[in-house]
């Protein structure tokens, strides 16, 4: 596939003719969503925020701008944030006497008001979440969708009484993001941050770095555990049952929307275009009449019929009666990755059946016209599988165990993700990203692994198994 | 009702008690939606959002930041915005090259892009919409939902390939508008907006001014007729099907989502808190358990009977099973503005019936458990209508006709929307603006109104039948 060989130019030509994004606009790193990315969007969105209500989480919304004082109270999280961050300092005609800057994350906006709300232990757990987008000055290469200055993201908060229910939340956010991933067929690897490359402020952070076509990963969510660093520095505290002041506990979690849409696009995406989980495909099923003169009306009404049967069922589907030729609507929807086309001509008309048309395959078939329904749910269901396998699949061939630093240099060069043993070292990890140019991503926690040689640096005990890639 | 006799001390404390709004955050301007609020304003949202997908018009999501080129290409606009936008000059440690502006509203965002989009009369209508946050740096005192310096909205932009088919399309919206505020039961003036109050590079603009508890208008839409102006500034030019370039004639449409959700907390609200119009209350329907020491297990199995038999009829109820009194319950729920009150105790649960209460009137009724699902649906529409009657009701009542400056000014001081007859000058709205402190607001569009008597200020020929108040 054309993904693998040049993803650049790939990824950039589908995005414009998939009609998710327009990278032209004026401010670099910041690009415009367009009607069908939107739409693709909004599901993902309303697939996630449906999981958190269920959950016990509350929507929320916060500003976007934050005063400098509420940024600086947690000393670690300016310190990690404060080259990125991008400042409001004038208004109208003048000067702003105190500047502001636009959130790169919520937790300065956020802790301050759980602040006021949290007075006893029946104010906890406090769970609360907002779909938002977020502003970081980049200063490597922007990409559409994968790093931009303004990106969509879906953000958690939490606060507990003590640390074991922080520890339960952490489990809870990742089972949530297992299953929306799982939904979208994505596949990754969960993996603990090494120390140093954790959040600023957090006690740990867990990551999912999903792969991409050019070798790279693409971290589509990340949760943390705050523990009482971001309590202390924002007096969030409570009274406990004895009448003691204590500190809560805290989480935060982000789920990367605008990436985990790249993560679509790439993953599941062909020669053909892009290719969409049926949950988030905002047309499930396209219907096609094929014309002929003598034939034109009765097709046309038989695919009406088929049309209505379809929708009927509760399937988002599109009838496309246009202009066009079938040959240009067939790609049409096959860029926009419409995940089933039913083709209705003269011959289906005189049969009383139709052609189906599955996007990941892009075999075709026969379907008597009472089956129509049942064989599309059960394409969709086996798409959704199928890409599922796919994906995993496809991580599996992209992963090389190495053992030797040339055998790693190789790997990364070689577009792979690399699985060394590792020290656990920082000094291993910088001598690692100099020589192969990958980084230390961190080990997988939902499966243990045990490593079996020395580090790939030092040769000294080997503390993980650890995974190593560039990143974006 | 307390809200018409100190509406500011009754809003605030609303505001809070129903969980809409924080007004604490430590930016003046930029408030936090709570979770009652945040529910209230996506179930807005998608309202309309449904209506504008069910009418031609394709989401996208645009950047918030404008650079300083394309805010300054149109004249008119740049001047009537200048004086509101913040300003982002620094980011990093650095300062930028080119300072960008937070969208105040997107046309210049959205323009530019239109003109690499439109090349030919096939590429028209085009009609873009975003749900999104603006910013507008505002020197008169702020006040949560009604005027905040970040504020929610849904904007529209069109273009068209001559003047009548945006004439068509201003009609077209108008329509839209009408329909959700009909289904949110609220009352406005439509107005067309005196020339020189009109949106800074527009044709002509027709607002919607709904009323406030405080005599105030509270402008919740805008629809304006853009013309050429912004086409020639941005160079939006088609080919049409003689091969001649011409300019798109536009439109643009803002509905105020923040001030949508402050018009239904004060038309609708009352001394108990809020009323929500059923189509947007997170829920529409509570089931309390009344609890009686002996009854208990079995009172609350019956409760959950109905519960699931409300359920199953696709309403949005909720069962409340707390620890407080059924007082509490009741008076928690009545303040969150929930529609219907179903209450479940030992002699309901003896005769198989339950106990209605409807949040309007407050009125309860005993009914059998077989009529629970379609007394409420009946309960439901007719308290649609009621808020609908009132607020109808209650701006009658506040407008009040005036002949001479005199009756005008006692009219504003008394908190009225007055209804005057005015020549059409400038000079004559300065001087009522001067004299009774409320602004020509413009005359209806939807009712002819032929002026009977002299100009309220000059005393000459008087143009148009004209509505004066103070505003938001």
């Amino acid at each position: 596939m054309r993904k693998f060989m040049d993803f650049s130019t790939w990824f950039d030509d589908t995005l414009v003719k998939a009609e998710i994004m327009d990278n032209r606009y004026a401010v670099k790193g910041f690009a415009v969503y367009k009607p069908w990315g939107a739409k693709v969007t909004r599901k993902v969105i309303s697939m996630l925020e449906d999981e958190l209500d269920a959950t016990g989480h509350d929507p929320m919304l916060f500003p976007v701008a934050i005063s400098e004082d509420d940024f600086a109270k947690e000393a670690e999280h300016i310190k990690g944030f404060t080259a990125e961050v991008f400042w409001i300092t004038e208004a109208g005609e003048r000067s702003l006497e105190r500047r502001m800057l636009l959130r790169p994350t919520s937790e300065s906006a956020m802790y301050p008001m759980f602040a006021q709300w949290v007075r006893s232990h029946a104010d906890l757990p406090l769970r609360v979440y907002q779909s938002v987008c977020v502003y970081r000055y980049e200063t490597k290469a922007t990409r559409p969708l994968l790093r931009m200055r303004e990106f969509l993201w879906n953000e958690v908060h939490t606060a507990h009484t003590d640390g074991d229910s922080a520890e339960v939340q952490v489990k809870e956010a990742i089972k949530i993001y297992v299953d929306v991933f799982r939904r979208l067929g994505l596949s990754y690897y969960m993996l603990m941050r090494p120390d140093f490359d954790k959040f600023a402020g957090a006690v740990y952070s867990i990551a999912f770095d999903a792969w991409n076509p050019d070798g790279r990963v693409n971290q589509i969510g990340t949760v943390h555990n705050l523990g009482e660093n971001f309590a202390k520095a924002f007096e969030i505290t409570y009274e406990d049952a004895d009448g003691a002041q204590k500190n809560v506990s805290q989480t935060c979690y982000g789920f990367g929307i605008s990436r985990v849409l790249a993560a679509v696009v790439g993953q599941h995406g062909d020669d053909h275009g892009l290719v969409l989980p049926p949950e988030v495909a905002p047309v499930q099923v396209v219907v096609v009449p094929i014309h002929y003169k003598e034939s034109e009306g009765k097709v046309e009404a038989y695919a009406k019929k088929v049309y209505e049967a379809v929708k009927k069922s509760g399937l988002r589907v599109q009838m496309d009666s246009g202009e066009k030729t079938p040959g240009e609507k067939f790609y049409h929807w096959e860029m926009l990755g419409v995940p089933v086309r039913v083709e209705v001509g003269p011959r289906d008309l005189k049969e009383g059946r139709v052609t189906i048309s599955e996007r990941v395959s892009l075999k075709r078939s026969s379907v008597e016209f009472d089956k129509i329904v049942t064989t599309i749910n059960a394409l969709l269901d086996s798409l959704t599988e199928n890409l599922r396998k796919r994906s995993q699949a496809a991580l599996g061939e992209m992963t090389a165990t190495v053992g030797d630093m040339a055998s790693l240099k190789r790997a990364i060069d070689g577009r792979k993700i690399a699985r060394v043993c590792w020290c656990g070292s920082k000094e291993c990890a910088e001598t690692i990203k100099d020589k192969s140019g990958g980084e230390i991503r961190g080990h997988r926690i939902d499966v243990e692994e045990k490593p079996e040689s020395g580090c790939v640096a030092c040769r000294g005990k080997a503390a993980k198994v650890a995974y190593v890639a560039k990143a974006y």
